[in-house]
């Protein structure tokens, strides 16, 4: 069992603060400072050149990449670190769909969060506008799967609502219809258990700044099953995921594995801080996060509810259906999230009306939450919300 | 006047090190490991999610793009940061060769870093193969300039001759067949005085991590020239380029100048480190760094032939035509430079025979170069380096 009280603790949480944004950027671990600054001084400072090897920051993205494989059911040596999301999103569509050449159909929905739909964009461009990428809504993604998709590309759980896709049908309709799936777990890694190997998934991207608290910055990972990895062509080709990138040759030749999806040098500051984060994650059991977390959704929504009839739920009733969020709707939401920030709870807003709240267990307890709907019930109380003012300031955002 | 003792003391370097290898990775700045903390705790640990507008992490890429500008003779307004070299060398060539889609060759040279290459092979791939990518040798690449050019894609200075490349002759010579031209400036930024504006560049990329001493895993930088940047498709058209990022629109639009060519979320602890190396760069002028770094190398290449016979060099012997570098040809390079390493004196081997050390006027000055060629003159003296043994150790690397 997870003991989350001693996750919480590893935590720096400011004071006065209720964090529900970790689904934006997880907090700090205590641990972290001194991590880094070892990594600064001891690492940088005195190994100079040589921590490449002598403190390992070559190794890192395939180690790193090790430790979150766990985390979302990819198999050991499958994943590696790099990048940032929109970069990796590029990296596997790239791939995909090179490998359905005859198809010109990329499919998401219209709830994928905006990068990846002009990363696509971009590639589509590249490769001489042939594709489509269309985009349904959320419940009629499945409509779209036929014998022209060459990439079914989803985030799993829309960052807007929390809705969370089926990632296992989805996926095997897709293969059914004969194309490739890429699944973006921007909002899942760290948020729910995945299984990317029981699902049979192709690709999968994700970040390390949310859920998995990295920090700002941190890398993105990128999983591609085992059974394409030696097909996979890189498009971004980089001297990192040759085959023998100290040879210097001048022709590429990808490396045997995972590796050939790295491109460039690594952000080694950045992965000293992600790691004291999976030294925390090491703690935990992604089943107990789960249960957690939704027993921490429920009961916040059962508390704003109570208290606040302006606020309209706009995720999934049903646990089971979202991620590790919960969004509501309001007209003037912009400066709601504002004063909510302004008293101490710190949730985001997504346009044009969503005011979203993560739930992270391994810092945020039944405590906070009960602390969070108190402040909310009081500030959406203030009858101001209904004037001129709030609405324009809501209006201009 | 710079005052090169000034910046010399502003640099943590090992006892008993002279580090003649900041042009693979620079030394630390004494005042980064207190501002990547201050970084850590006060900024990701208190802020949070705020940091992005409170510490002003979103506004970074383009303000030290504006630092960078100075020392490569850009337009203010004209250099962004992010990513890595090689992800800047994609987005430039990809962007280039739309800008000239009639033509199909691209040529660089044999001695250019190999993931430009690689990079450049890995578009052609998803162009579809209809480009060609030559490399001739360095001295007949004006040769190879005519009406099929589409792109010219140079690394400015030879990463293991530190030969150069005249940046103003190449381009107005590709300019006038019709071509673009980038620049590489990975071993000239902060090396020796550019001048982008000057020379008409199109394009230029380079890393922070070498000459600018930003820290392993520093970001790249790109410049687009001030009469492209609204002309120009971004191929990784990610949302930090957007137009409007956080208004999460469906469709790209790309923002209006430079802002275009950013991807993702930015490296926070990274660009923290990178800051304070370019507050030592804002003491320095690059003319009295060009003039201190020729003065150096002249004076290597002196005490070097004169005690050591078996080394034979391999960079010009005019300080013009060179970088901020020296390199010598030696059979059994590998071993006698991990000598070198073992004895203090840290600089690089590149395959096939090259010994490659680097002058950074900024912390280097004329008694480490004394004490390096006395130690290098004893360490080549050891009549070992002809046994087979290290004939043998030299092979299998």
């Amino acid at each position: 069992m997870t003991d989350f009280a001693a996750t919480k603790a590893m935590f720096h949480l400011p004071k006065g603060v209720i964090y529900l944004d970790g689904n934006s950027l997880g907090p700090l671990p205590k641990s972290a400072p001194n991590r880094v600054t070892k990594t600064v001084q001891d690492e940088w400072g005195e190994m100079l050149i040589t921590g490449w090897n002598k403190a390992g920051w070559m190794a890192q993205p395939s180690n790193i990449g090790d430790r979150i494989a766990r985390l979302i059911g990819a198999e050991k040596g499958h994943v590696v670190m790099g990048d940032t999301l929109s970069i990796k999103v590029y990296q596997a569509l790239a791939s995909a769909l090179e490998m359905r050449p005859d198809r010109k159909v990329i499919l998401s929905d219209n709830g994928n969060f905006p990068t990846d739909l002009y990363m696509a964009e971009g590639l589509i461009g590249s490769l001489g506008r042939q594709h489509q990428l269309k985009t349904p809504a959320h419940g009629d993604v499945a409509d779209h799967i036929n014998e022209d998709l060459a990439v079914l590309m989803l985030t799993e759980v829309d960052y807007r609502t929390g809705q969370k896709h089926n990632m296992k049908a989805l996926t095997e309709k897709a293969h059914a219809a004969g194309a490739l799936v890429i699944w973006d777990l921007a909002h899942s890694a760290g948020a729910l258990p995945v299984d990317l190997a029981g699902c049979n998934a192709d690709f999968a991207v994700g970040c390390t700044y949310k859920y998995l608290n990295g920090g700002p910055g941190a890398p993105a990972f990128i999983y591609v099953a085992p059974r394409h990895v030696a097909n996979v062509r890189p498009a971004l080709s980089g001297w990192l995921g040759h085959a023998a990138p100290f040879a210097f040759d001048l022709n590429y030749a990808a490396g045997s594995g995972i590796e050939r999806m790295r491109v460039g040098t690594p952000p080694v500051l950045q992965m000293a801080a992600l790691e004291e984060a999976l030294d925390i994650w090491d703690m935990a059991d992604m089943a107990d996060v789960r249960a957690k977390s939704i027993a921490l959704c429920d009961r916040f929504i059962a508390g704003v509810e109570a208290s606040c009839p302006t606020l309209k739920l706009a995720s999934p009733r049903d646990g089971a259906q979202r991620g590790s969020q919960v969004s509501f709707h309001f007209d003037n939401g912009y400066p709601a999230m504002q004063a909510l920030i302004a008293r101490g709870v710190i949730g985001d807003f997504r346009a044009p009306d969503i005011m979203r709240f993560g739930f992270t267990p391994l810092y945020i307890d039944e405590g906070d939450v009960d602390a969070a709907v108190a402040i909310i019930a009081d500030v959406m109380g203030n009858d101001l919300w209904d004037t001129d003012e709030y609405k324009q300031r809501s209006r201009v955002t």
